[in-house]
């Protein structure tokens, strides 16, 4: 959800500024709301040919984990934008054919949008330019091995494992996810 | 994930906490990291004979929704005695048949732990009591009318759906699902 107008901010932080309104409740009495603002971010499915890659990623507290490509959204940036940048910086690739797939807002109380993009036709155009706080490899699969690896307890993105279990149990919808991405 | 240990809060809200540290990166230089804090919560899947109980609930910002029974757990409170007491406080339930089902930590950044429980054998023993935040209705299900319902998209708790759909990729799970809920 969006942090409404009426809200002020209380804290600025690193990654997480806090809001606060007065809320009118259900009896008349008035209650202090909260919620969190943070960049939005941009996860990114890369595909070239038939091969799609995911991330190898590792970072000082958090450890190692697989996941998509994909970053924060700076501060005036377009997610489009944000998109390439992070595909040029974290892969070396660029795409000449983005599709925004969905967008997540996985948290009531956070202002927070997830934008999912395919960038089809990933060709390598630079080397990899990465963070002090990021350690990244790619890792290639195909299609089948893709959705296994996704809905195996390793995979780092919840809010995409539900749509990916739903294209289970709707076969015609797994093919259509699959024609979208290599179309 | 928990705050770390050498962390220092830097903001109390009234629901999110703002903490910071110091985190060495790969080169060897400094940056602040942050986490949020907030209060574990718990949510109940109410069960009695072949009923189950979902939550119509309003709320003065979010507005209406479809989710379980649940709320904060309360400072010094234990998980279970929470959810004893929002059993009480929603639905005026009581259960003498209480199940840790699952725990979930919906968010990397974020210090939170969702405990869901199942609750049989729930008996009303009094009025609800709800605070001037609240206006809640129960709604009552058969097994199948719950799995449909949670699936649907109208349903708020997307931590549960995941695993909802899992077991209906495997029907075994799926009744032993029933088996736990109904034992």
């Amino acid at each position: 959800m969006k942090v409404p107008h009426e809200a002020k901010k209380v804290f600025t932080g690193e990654i997480f500024d806090v809001y606060q309104w007065e809320q009118k409740m259900f009896d008349g009495s008035d209650a202090t709301f909260e919620m969190i603002k943070r960049p939005d971010t941009i996860q990114i499915i890369a595909v070239d040919g038939e091969k799609i890659y995911l991330s190898v990623e590792e970072q000082p507290f958090k450890g190692s984990f697989i996941g998509m490509l994909g970053g924060r959204v700076e501060k005036g940036e377009e997610p489009l934008a944000a998109a390439k940048r992070e595909l040029l910086e974290e892969a070396g690739f660029a795409s000449n054919d983005w599709d925004l797939f969905k967008t997540y807002q996985p948290f009531s109380k956070m202002d927070w949008m997830i934008y999912l993009y395919i960038a089809r036709n990933c060709k390598q155009i630079a080397e990899q330019r990465l963070d002090p706080g990021e350690k990244i490899t790619l890792i290639s699969f195909t299609f089948d091995e893709f959705i296994d690896y996704i809905l195996s307890e390793n995979f780092w993105g919840q809010e995409f494992v539900g749509d990916i279990l739903r294209m289970k149990l709707e076969p015609a919808k797994l093919q259509s996810f699959k024609q979208r991405l290599f179309k």
